[in-house]
C-alpha cells in the first residue's frame, strides 16, 4: 500500500493506494481517529458488495455503521437529494464523532462531501472512490457541491476529507465508456503539469486500456501527487494557480449542460474540451500543432471521443460557458496549453474564436 | 463611528458600529473591495426604507444591486427558502467578485451567510444587522445555517462576513419584545466573560430599556468585543472555548423547538434558559445563590421571562436536548456558571438533574 501525504497544515490527509487492501485502510484510518465511534456511509446503489465487506470490517473495530443508498447517475447531485441526506444524518444521530464515508464515484463524493461539510457545521469524512475517475480527481483536493438545474456544481463548499482509500480492486468491474472517462483526467494531468507523465501515458496506453495494476497504480499515485501539488499551492483557488486543473473543463462543464447530462460522460465532455481548447490554443499560436496531434491522438487511442456531435449547437455551448465559476461579469477565461507540460490562464478571450473551436471540433 | 477589529488572520474583519452611518460604512466596505461590481442583497420584507437608502447609496459606487426579499420569522431559515436563494442568486449572475449582504436579523443573516459560503463554494457577504440580537450575537463569528424541520440550525457553515455595518438608528423602531430578547444576550456576555460589564448592565438597566443612543454603543461595543475574543480563540469550536457562548442555549434551543419556535423569541427562550442553567449550577454547588439571583433580577428589569410555561412538558425539553450538536453521543454536556463572568462546560450531567432545573422554572 502507498500513501501519498497532502499537505494543508492542519487540514492535511492520506491517500492510501493499493489493491485488496480495504482492511489496511480502515486500520489506518482507526489509528489516526481513536474516537471515532460512528461510521455514515453514503454508498452509490450498486456496491452492496464493497459497503458489506467495509460494514464487517468497521464492526470489528467497534463501530457503529449507518448506511443512506445512492442512486447511481449525476440525477442524484440534487439539492432534493442533499435535503434527503442531511435529514437521514440527523434521524441516525450522526455527530461531531461520527465520520463520513462516501462510497461511489464522483457524485457520492460530491453529493457526500457536501453534506459532511454542512452538517452540524462540519463533520469528518473520508473518501472511498470506486470508479477511476474519482481516484484521480474529484476524491482529492476537498471541493464538494450538488448542482442546480441550470448549472453543474453551482452550490458546495471546499471541505478536506480526513483519508481517501483507494483500491484498485473496484475498477475491474467498472465499464468501458467508465473506465475510459477517467483516462481524460490522467491525460490531463501530464498536458498541464508533466511532460514526463504524458510520455508514459503514450507508452503505456495498451496497458492501461487493458487495466494492467502496475500501471494503473502508477497512474493514480501520480494524478493524486500532481492533484495534491496544486492544491497544497491553491487550495481554495484564490490565487488561480488552481484554475490549470480546470484545462478542458469550462468547453466541457457545457458541453455537459448543453447535453442535459445525458449524452456524454463527464470525462468525455473533458475529452472533447481539452481538444477545443488545444485547436484554440494552437490557432492563438500558443502552441505548437504537433503536441495538440499527440494531445488528440492519445485521447483517441484511449477509446475517448475528441469530436462533438453535429446536433449540439455551437450557440448553446458558448452561452453555457457564460456561467462558469471561473468568469468575471461575463467575460470569457480559459486555461490553455502553451507547451506540454504547462498551461496558463488567458482573460478576455473573444467569442469568435471560441465560437471557431467548437466548430472545428465536430464528427 | 466605532471599529470593533476581528482578528481571524486572513479572514480578519472589522465591525463598524455608530448611528446614521450607513453611508460611511458602504464607504468604508468601498476602500476594502475595490473589485466589488455587485451587491446581491438578501433584505427583509420589512426593511424596504432601508434597503432603498442603501441601494442608492451602492448605485453611487457604480456598483449593481440585486435584490432578494425573504419573509420575516424563523420559518425563512428552511431548505426551500434556501434554494429558491440559490437559483435566485445564477439568476442574478452572482459570482465571485459579487459580494452578498444580508439586511435584517438573524433569519437573514444566517440564510443570507450560508448561501454566501455554498454559492460556487464561496463569495463574500456583509452583515447588516438591524436588530439588537443580530448586532451584538448573530452577525458576529461567521456561523452560518438553516434549521432541518427537527432541529435548529442542523446545517451550516464557519464562513466569516467580511465585514458588519451596524447602525444603531434601525433599534428605535424594533418592536419591545424583540428589542428585550437582543438583550438576552448581553446580558450572557456579563455572565460568562465579564463581571464589570455585568455590574454596568445593572446600573444601566432603565437606560437600555429607554435605548438611550450611549448605552447602547457601549453594551453593543463591548458584547462585539467579548464574542469576537472568544471566536479568535476557537474560530470553529473545537478547543471548546467557544461553546461558552452556548450558555442557556442547550436549555433554549429545545425550548424553541419544542413550542415550534413559535411561542418564545430566540433571547427569551435564551433568558429562561440562562435562569436553568444557573440553577443547575447553584444545585450543583458550583455557583453561588446570589450572583444567580442577580441574573433572574437582571432578566426580569428588563422585560426578559424566566419561567417556562406549564404547558411545556419537562420530558419534552429533555429530549430536545439531545440533539444538541455540543453532546457526544447522547451525554448531555452543558456550559455553567462558577463565578460571575466565568463558566465551565460540565460532562455527563445526570438527566434527573436537568429535569429538576427545567421543572424548577415554572410559572
Amino acid at each position: 500500500m502507498i500513501t501519498v501525504p497532502v499537505d494543508l497544515g492542519e487540514r492535511s490527509y492520506p491517500i492510501w493506494i493499493g489493491t485488496q487492501v480495504l482492511a489496511n485502510q480502515i486500520e489506518k484510518a482507526r489509528e489516526l481517529f481513536p474516537q471515532w465511534k460512528h461510521a455514515y456511509c453514503v454508498v452509490d446503489e450498486h456496491l452492496d458488495g464493497i459497503f458489506e465487506k467495509m460494514s464487517g470490517e468497521l464492526q470489528t473495530h467497534g463501530i457503529r455503521v449507518s448506511r443512506f443508498t445512492v442512486s447511481s447517475g449525476e440525477a442524484s447531485k440534487s439539492v432534493d437529494q442533499l435535503n434527503a441526506l442531511w435529514n437521514d444524518m440527523l434521524q441516525q444521530k450522526v455527530d461531531r464523532k461520527s465520520i463520513l464515508l462516501s462510497v461511489g464515484g464522483g457524485v457520492v463524493g460530491d453529493l457526500g462531501g457536501f453534506a459532511a461539510s454542512t452538517f452540524m457545521r462540519g463533520v469528518r469524512f473520508i473518501q472511498i472512490p470506486t470508479t477511476l475517475l474519482s481516484m484521480v480527481d474529484s476524491s482529492v483536493g476537498g471541493k464538494t457541491g450538488v448542482n442546480l438545474p441550470q448549472a453543474k456544481n453551482a452550490v458546495g463548499t471546499f471541505w478536506q476529507p480526513s483519508g481517501v482509500m483507494i483500491d484498485t480492486v473496484h475498477l475491474g468491474s467498472l465499464p468501458t465508456r467508465e473506465y475510459a472517462s477517467g483516462l481524460a483526467e490522467v491525460v490531463k494531468y501530464g498536458v498541464i503539469l508533466d511532460a514526463a507523465f504524458f510520455n508514459y501515458l503514450e507508452e503505456h496506453a495498451m496497458e492501461l486500456l487493458a487495466r494492467s495494476p502496475s500501471s494503473l497504480e502508477h497512474v493514480i499515485r501520480r494524478s493524486c501527487e500532481l492533484k495534491a501539488s496544486v492544491v497544497q499551492k491553491d487550495e481554495r483557488e484564490t490565487s488561480g494557480l488552481r484554475a490549470i486543473l480546470n484545462y478542458g473543463h469550462t468547453f466541457g462543464h457545457a458541453i455537459e449542460a448543453t447535453t442535459a447530462y445525458g449524452r456524454y460522460l463527464h470525462g468525455e465532455a473533458i475529452s472533447i474540451g481539452m481538444t477545443m481548447a488545444g485547436y484554440l490554443a494552437v490557432q492563438r499560436k500558443l502552441w505548437n500543432h504537433q503536441d495538440f496531434d499527440r494531445q488528440t491522438s492519445l485521447l483517441e487511442r484511449l477509446q475517448l471521443p475528441t469530436k462533438l456531435a453535429d446536433s449540439v449547437s455551437t450557440d448553446s455551448i458558448l452561452q453555457a460557458m457564460q456561467l462558469d465559476k471561473k468568469n468575471e461579469h461575463g467575460v470569457l477565461h480559459l486555461i490553455l496549453p502553451t507547451r506540454m507540460g504547462h498551461v496558463q490562464s488567458f482573460r478576455e478571450i473573444p467569442s469568435v474564436e471560441v465560437a471557431g473551436a467548437i466548430d472545428r471540433q465536430r464528427r
